[in-house]
């Protein structure tokens, strides 16, 4: 029997047209365009308006798109996971409806949380499935309406977070190509720093927790700062030694978008030129599951078959960790 | 290469002290012990006290029996994976916050959503990465603290669903034994026939969504009862005949545990006598993602090595499924 890889053979993103940028902040709160880019490097971030909007919106026009620019029929799909943090309610799973909303009918889906590093969780998951044979056409994807849980009156927080969704498509390959090694951290005891305080079985919503505005993020950044710096930079370097990989081998880190200094520390600890780094922060803000495949969505164009690419992340929970992969196809212009 | 199999190799379970009777819930709403037997057949639930106590209380108990139960270091452990629809928080994962309770630090871990369905969708997960050799100790807990979505003035809803967590460790195997096929379904059109309304990113929680008890689960009992029936037995009938398993072949069925008259129609499709099926449903309600591991561990001293075991599972989402697995282990008395 030969050995299966899971490959990337697609990659798609959607994102609301809305962009709230530094400025309009700097009009909301005690902010400015220069101290936002300074600490984080966002200079804005999409924004999904409008009543009950959840991130199913988000994550079904990515999958839409998917589709059609894949050639796949939403009945040749078999398994749909939806990475999120913001599901469009506690169940059932946005990945149900995300599929009802693009038609796919012959797939299993669920959702897998696991905050930032969700899309990397979950890609190595859906491989997991694509390698047994079983599955031919799984989709992934990750979104999150992360302005559903900011709080547009607290500085240090709201100008960090966007919406949007990115959506791969995974197929089993023969050859060398696809995803080859990953390793994953949780440190559970960090689950402190960086979390949403109430709307879970610990606090459910109430009057009270509504008022004490604790259905948005809560983050102590100092802590999460140097937590992440240090661990998605060592995490990353692991990888590349456990693969063999020296920097001029790696054409491409896809790191997930939080912090442009986490990003450019993990770059660095890599020995990679910056010119090797995919970043869109400062357009999109963090988007949580969507920072990595909306990367890849951005630079598409310039991966090139056989391309060696370490992903990255680090994220609430503590979670983090990296995952290699060779890119499996050349984008046809 | 050898073919590798995941194995269930242990299985414990915890539930709080509290008995809610359907006496105490006749004085509570208008019901009776003797209409809620008729319905669902359940007549008492457990029911977790105290403030702040989320679901990973539950499923840090039943995570820490196990370990002892099977002689497993917390350091040995590899991956973690908690089915839940109501965690503790939106984020951090659910499965971070056990891990850190209970002293698991070498594993990654995350939560997986699929209503009912959580823990047969997770099984097959955490078996897809047993499989691939690299992880040989993964802990799955289905924990469900339902009272915290329960609304205990809506009688038709109040008496069903109750709180508990239980939890399975699996190992690598090259014998015949563990889990074999799977066969899981969605149908996100069926969405709105069981869900939260709010508290997610299209409903956000808000003054209206408390006033409104937008934060309990809804039911159109009505409808998921037809389609749970059916698709319940449909798919466990479609997993005997895929694997050629005659009733007489089959040691047991374990069916979520929602309504009794659900699991007796699922036996006589597959042509069962009650006595092959687990049921606890009187005991404990719903529990979610908690129904299918209670059963296992309430059964485990009456189960044999190899014999052949269907777990089969609907809810929200609509999502269902059925798995067939060759039960690893005699249990010592």
């Amino acid at each position: 029997m030969e050995t299966l890889r899971a490959a990337i053979t697609g990659v798609n993103a959607w994102f609301p047209e809305y962009r709230l940028t530094n400025d309009e902040l700097a009009t909301m709160v005690d902010t400015s365009d220069e101290w936002i880019m300074q600490r984080v490097g966002i200079k804005e971030r999409r924004i999904l308006k409008g009543k009950n909007q959840g991130t199913s919106v988000l994550g079904a026009e990515a999958v839409k798109g998917l589709l059609k620019k894949t050639g796949t029929r939403a009945d040749e799909v078999d398994l749909l996971i939806c990475a999120t943090v913001t599901p469009d309610m506690m169940f059932p799973a946005t990945a149900n409806i995300i599929s009802d909303k693009v038609g796919i009918k012959n797939a299993f889906s669920f959702d897998l949380n696991a905050a930032c590093s969700g899309f990397l969780f979950a890609l190595q998951t859906a491989a997991e499935y694509v390698k047994s044979g079983r599955y031919k056409k799984v989709i992934l994807v990750g979104a999150d309406k992360m302005s559903s849980i900011t709080d547009y009156t607290d500085r240090t927080t709201c100008p960090l977070f966007g919406d949007a969704a990115g959506a791969i498509l995974l197929e089993p390959t023969t050859q060398d190509m696809g995803i080859i090694d990953h390793l994953f951290h949780t440190e559970g005891s960090g689950r402190q720093f960086l979390y949403l305080k109430a709307g879970g079985s610990e606090r459910p919503a109430s009057h009270e927790t509504v008022d004490a505005r604790e259905h948005f993020i809560f983050q102590e950044g100092q802590t999460v700062f140097k937590f992440a710096v240090s661990s998605m930079a060592d995490v990353a370097v692991e990888v590349m030694k456990r693969n063999k990989l020296e920097a001029r081998d790696v054409a491409w880190l896809v790191p997930h978008q939080a912090n442009l200094r986490i990003i450019d520390a993990t770059g660095r600890r890599m020995g990679l030129d910056p010119s090797q780094i995919m970043i869109n922060i400062e357009k999109f803000g963090n988007t949580t599951a969507a920072t990595i495949p909306l990367c890849l969505w951005e630079y598409e164009d310039r991966m090139k078959r056989g391309d060696n690419i370490i992903l990255a992340a680090f994220g609430g929970g503590f979670t983090w960790g990296a995952l290699y992969l060779k890119w499996a196809y050349d984008t046809k212009k």
